[in-house]
């Protein structure tokens, strides 16, 4: 929780973006796993949190631009309910400690926008991306839920990342709290992984910290001996010397600010020569990277010269040939690294996602490429002191696509795939480190976590 | 998974007792924690596993049976999801593996229904707990949202019900591997609870092994310090000398078969004396509710038989007086006990509880009490050999409803509101065992856990 001035002033910042209508903006539910009341844990919706910061399920929030008035509508607790939940503050106690004077029964809502709609009120509302609440607003504007997401409002939506995209030195300290519990999982996925123990073993372990920082996972941890898949989460898998362990996780803070860090180390206490010199490229790719982050540099930019370094050292290891930066301008580098060099970061892991990357990490004269690789690039725009991101390269020997691009001869000039057989059982390897832009250039976040991590096996062992 | 012969044999009982129509089962989708891309692990529906047994998102089943086909209903993979997923089995394969022939895609459901709507097939499905699953029925069936859970099918219901009250020896071992690992947790609980660590840090442990189990918590834990509050998780409050600690845990199996244990033990490593002696009373009951198990006897009997003897246990500890029997028909002992004894237990912790109580607890000529207390009672019909369930007696002082009934000397023939005022502080305890109905009485199941934990406390430092 912020201080209640923090809350009024980012609310009234918004209303004057906005400039008129009704912004309503529906907080999280519960969600059922297996049956309606066996719930996952609950998570608030990020931007609810970040204006009203109630950590509360049911709620919605509507602020009367024009009016000035700002109401938040839920179900206060019966007795009944302090048998099962215990005494809990009610929602006008809640509300009022953030500045918000009126809350309402969440029945009144109907009648309030019918009033709304009878009157031609706008009625600004973000994408929902839950289908409870599409099937609220889908209630409450007499509308199909079909045809709810295309009516979101643009400028609410624009209002919204414009704030949530900078963030204050409070927030970056939230941040680094999410951070340095994921780097204590890191420490313990370095230290506890052994041959001989399954993935979801560790993972466990990783998710044991996470909830004693007070928090919980920000996202499903990534932890495989398959790194080559990009979303390959954890399995029975047994880990095996030889194998790379590649671990992609982050812990959210008690106010669900996000930490993200990825390291990739040997089950074995020493990489093989073949792993310790495709470590070299990506760290040479990641140093490069690194060096670029300051205001106005475009991150398109960024990816695309670190890229052009992982061709190179690709090309170095006899891989791939012809010219790094035109293999990197025709997308041949992609078979090795698929995916966009790094995201926002903040109250999501990739922060403001269903908010549309073309608002969140695109200026308004960038389009997104259609090219396989760089079509996964979440973060494109100049970068401005006060934006929070990832770092994180990788390279990945995924044997499937090795093998259908090899069929097909797929940028031949630039590719030399005899070689490249002979890594089709590599795996995958990536770092990620979590950055702020300051105005002289950027700060790697939280406590230090050794990027070496042969070293620190060696050292922990 | 199960032999494709069980998948089988199952549905094909089914089709039998629906007897004509469409029976349509629905899978879940993942389920979004704050964007659309972010996932809580994933859980399919139970009943959508007890029939087809492919543990995927996004899948639907539609049965028909006058035309004895079975078609399932879902995306393949394209090859670009190979990046991000790795190789998967088809769905064709996986439909194949459990005796499925036909599968379709997702696209082709909407004419599906269409031709079905047309032709006035009966159409067969289950009340919806996720919004998603809501959403498509009211597409498919041109039916507003509000409207589609009073539209589930009866038959199919019970028939469902007939068919997953009654585990499989296959089953019960499935269960006792969900059980086994809550051992584990329960054992791991009372080892590492110390002064001075947070309900979070021990609750976290707890989730690992569940996950290190190869499934992962069935439902959220309980581990709380204020064991008085029925549904209070954990938090960071921080364990302290004196107190007691109720974890209430289970792991489900890889197969989602879910375990489910209580135990209430000391943080010191020692029950004060009003602990034991309450930890006796409740102990007493718990024993009397065993012995009463086998084929025939109601729950619900079982149920006021526990709390008969709470309330006997209760008046010889000078709390409560006159008649037990006559406290318990008026209610007076729900001021300690304001629940039920237990609940089915199988692929759900409270096994098919969104098919409706109605079906799963009660018999026909049982309508459910209104009375506080008796109201939460979710099992009450006679037993019969393979139904698995929970007993689960405790004693809560719950210091808000103490002050309520207190204040308006709610049962005061029955209640020493006096002597009661001492225990407001005392917080709760409860502890909870499975059970096989057997043709001649009851098997309690998993690993032997000791029930007396304050022996195992002194054994475990």
């Amino acid at each position: 929780m912020f201080t209640k001035e923090t809350y009024v002033s980012r609310r009234n910042r918004l209303k004057k973006q906005v400039g008129s209508g009704l912004i309503v903006l529906l907080g999280n539910e519960q969600s059922s796993m297996n049956y309606k009341d066996n719930w996952y844990h609950f998570r608030q919706d990020s931007t609810f949190l970040y204006f009203f910061g109630i950590d509360r399920a049911g709620l919605v929030a509507v602020i009367d631009v024009e009016a000035n008035a700002e109401v938040i509508f839920g179900e206060e607790l019966t007795p009944d309910d302090i048998v099962w939940m215990g005494p809990q503050k009610s929602i006008r106690e809640q509300a009022s400690e953030i500045g918000v004077g009126l809350t309402k029964p969440l029945a009144t809502l109907d009648s309030y926008f019918q009033h709304a709609l009878a009157k031609k009120r706008e009625i600004h509302f973000l994408p929902p991306y839950r289908p409870e609440n599409l099937l609220k607003l889908s209630s409450w504007l007499q509308t199909a839920p079909a045809s709810i997401k295309s009516m979101a409002s643009v400028p609410l939506i624009k209002a919204v990342v414009a704030q949530r995209s900078i963030k204050t030195p409070e927030e970056v300290a939230e941040i680094e709290k999410g951070i340095n519990t994921t780097v204590e999982m890191q420490i313990a996925a370095a230290t506890l992984a052994r041959a001989g123990m399954t993935e979801a073993e560790l993972a466990g372990q990783l998710q044991s910290i996470a909830i004693k920082g007070g928090g919980n996972l920000a996202f499903p941890t990534i932890l495989t001996v398959n790194g080559q898949i990009l979303h390959n989460h954890y399995s029975p898998t047994v880990l095996q010397e030889g194998q790379l362990v590649l671990v992609d996780c982050g812990a959210a803070s008690a106010t669900h600010y996000s930490g993200d860090l990825t390291r990739t180390f040997p089950v074995s206490s020493s990489f093989s020569a073949k792993q310790k010199e495709m470590y070299a490229v990506m760290m040479t790719a990641y140093e490069q990277a690194v060096a670029m982050l300051k205001p106005g540099v475009k991150y398109k930019d960024v990816h695309l010269q670190a890229c052009t370094q992982l061709a190179e050292g690709l090309k170095h290891l006899g891989l791939m040939k012809g010219d790094a930066q035109e293999a990197v301008a025709q997308g041949a580098h992609a078979l090795f690294f698929p995916c966009g060099l790094g995201h926002m970061l903040g109250l999501d892991t990739h922060d403001m996602e269903d908010l549309g990357e073309e608002y969140v990490g695109y200026a308004e004269d960038q389009t997104k490429s259609t090219q396989f690789g760089l079509k996964s690039l979440r973060l494109a725009r100049a970068l401005e002191p006060g934006f929070v991101l990832t770092v994180e390269p990788g390279l990945y020997f995924n044997p499937d696509l090795i093998e259908l691009w090899s069929a097909e001869k797929v940028h031949a000039d630039f590719i030399n795939y005899e070689q490249v057989a002979g890594y089709k059982d590599f795996g995958g390897i990536r770092i990620e480190e979590d950055f702020l832009i300051t105005p002289e250039g950027s700060r790697v976040l939280g406590n230090p976590l050794p990027r070496n991590m042969e070293e620190f096996r060696q050292f922990a062992r």
